[in-house]
């Protein structure tokens, strides 16, 4: 099965302990993409400006990321400057250059509007939900956000929550939306907001995924080379949508394995700055990190 | 077989959001035998004042804890008093009267030295090292300790943590020990001091295990009930200690579901105040959420 993003391309400028790199190629639609495209053809729509490199749409299309709905507006590409220090837990943003952005509206062909597995990745929640009425039969709808649009478009986001199946949040925007400190506790708030199903993503201490028959819990690939965490969430989000289109079917059991193989595609991505290392990712080296992480939790018998 | 520890025997006071106690049962060999008796019978190294209850020593005597190397001291009984506030993650210490732990030097029996399994839990590293020597042919040791002691008796730390089998430590503490900030790396630093096992204990986040063959991480029992988390770090080692004693062997496996029954039985220490609710506990309990924890980690097939 396909796959839709609605998302972001983007230039970024990263600085990390290991290191600085400009103008590579990023945003969440992007991310997203590298591990969606192990396991489902991915359609993306988002926007690009005149000085966005044609070597980077070739590097997309070389990956057999569709680029139909990839409007070329006049302006600038959105560029994001951020950094890392320490622990690299959370990224300092040091410029938002939104350009072409800032006019964006998603424009998607008759056939994207079939595609029954879609990601809304972290934008306007105006634009989420202008998307996602333009579908004519959605059957599994996953949305990311950020505390921006939860602390400035909050009615409007939680108007789109309500018409979504998933919610992937970080665990400060669990709590920030939620007002609940606990996260299993958050994760049940924001059930009762309307997805049936919440993934909380806990950066080095896993993911909680929460729903109304059983709530699941898988801590990360411990990484040993943290290089740049940028993206590492939008991976996550692709490795999930992609394995769930692949599967065609939304069990308990298959939604476990969803969650573990979005964890470790993940791990790579911040392996490396930007998509360095998951444009190279293939299926057997996600195969060796599964086989890793499940006897990492493994009880035995 | 059977499991000695050394620690304290206090009278709490303890606030949390649920209410306040005073004067109740605590420490941390005590809460270390509320679990560890379930597997294994339990001898205890401590000491109390005069002002100790006498029901509270007939309380441990039913749950056939030996108070052979109890020491009854005078002056008054180790005394802690304590809040928690927001999401009860870490206690602000309102007064510590440590009475007669000050000039605390356990005694232990004959046949106590020849105890194998064994819990240091936290208190002055120079007591934990004096019973260490006194013991004949220790098969595992345990050690828990505090920032006090990593900040104030590092040296002293640093030797008995070469002669010991397993190292427990909070995040915070591994963190303190360690100079690492990534909990993974943490691990492998104070697993270089000499321990041949660390465990390191997340909170809401669960516990990571480390060691040179492997790695195991195991999220928290999601406990709806959170009352008073004073002593979850004790019954946890209770839990993992005894089941170790029980077994008899230390192999992968018997780590892993030790470490499970550790989990599920700390779960129940913070359903209530003090041991209220550990003291009743029974096998059974902990075998019905050992089930639910290991749903939780499934991945399936």
């Amino acid at each position: 099965m396909r796959t839709l993003v609605l998302g972001t391309v983007a230039l970024d400028d990263v600085k990390t302990p290991s290191g600085v790199r400009r103008n590579i190629l990023g945003g969440s639609a992007v991310h997203f993409a590298m591990s969606a495209r192990l396991f489902s053809r991915v359609n993306l729509a988002a926007v690009v400006g005149e000085d966005f490199p044609p070597g980077y749409l070739d590097f997309l299309r070389r990956r057999r990321i569709a680029l139909t709905s990839l409007i070329h507006d006049r302006g600038r590409t959105f560029h994001w400057s951020g950094e890392y220090r320490g622990d690299l837990n959370s990224a300092v943003t040091l410029k938002t250059d939104l350009g072409v952005l800032t006019d964006f509206k998603p424009e998607i062909s008759e056939e994207e509007r079939d595609i029954r597995y879609v990601f809304l990745a972290n934008v306007d929640p105006h634009i989420q939900r202008y998307l996602l009425h333009r579908l004519r039969s959605p059957k599994l709808v996953g949305l990311d956000s950020m505390n921006y649009w939860i602390h400035h478009q909050r009615p409007v986001l939680l108007r789109v929550l309500k018409e979504v199946d998933i919610y992937l949040a970080n665990d400060q925007e669990a709590r920030s939306l939620s007002g609940e400190s606990n996260l299993v506790k958050a994760a049940g708030y924001l059930h009762r907001l309307g997805p049936r199903m919440v993934i909380i993503k806990k950066g080095e201490h896993g993911v909680l995924f929460y729903c109304s028959s059983f709530i699941f819990c898988l801590p990360a690939y411990p990484a040993a080379r943290l290089i740049d965490p940028t993206g590492a969430g939008d991976t996550f989000a692709g490795g999930l949508m992609g394995y769930l289109a692949k599967s065609g079917r939304i069990t308990p059991s298959v939604i476990r394995k969803a969650i573990a193989y979005a964890t470790v595609a993940a791990s790579f991505n911040v392996e490396g700055f930007g998509v360095e290392r998951s444009a190279s990712l293939k299926m057997g080296d996600l195969e060796m990190r599964l086989a890793q992480l499940k006897d990492l939790v493994s009880l035995g018998r």
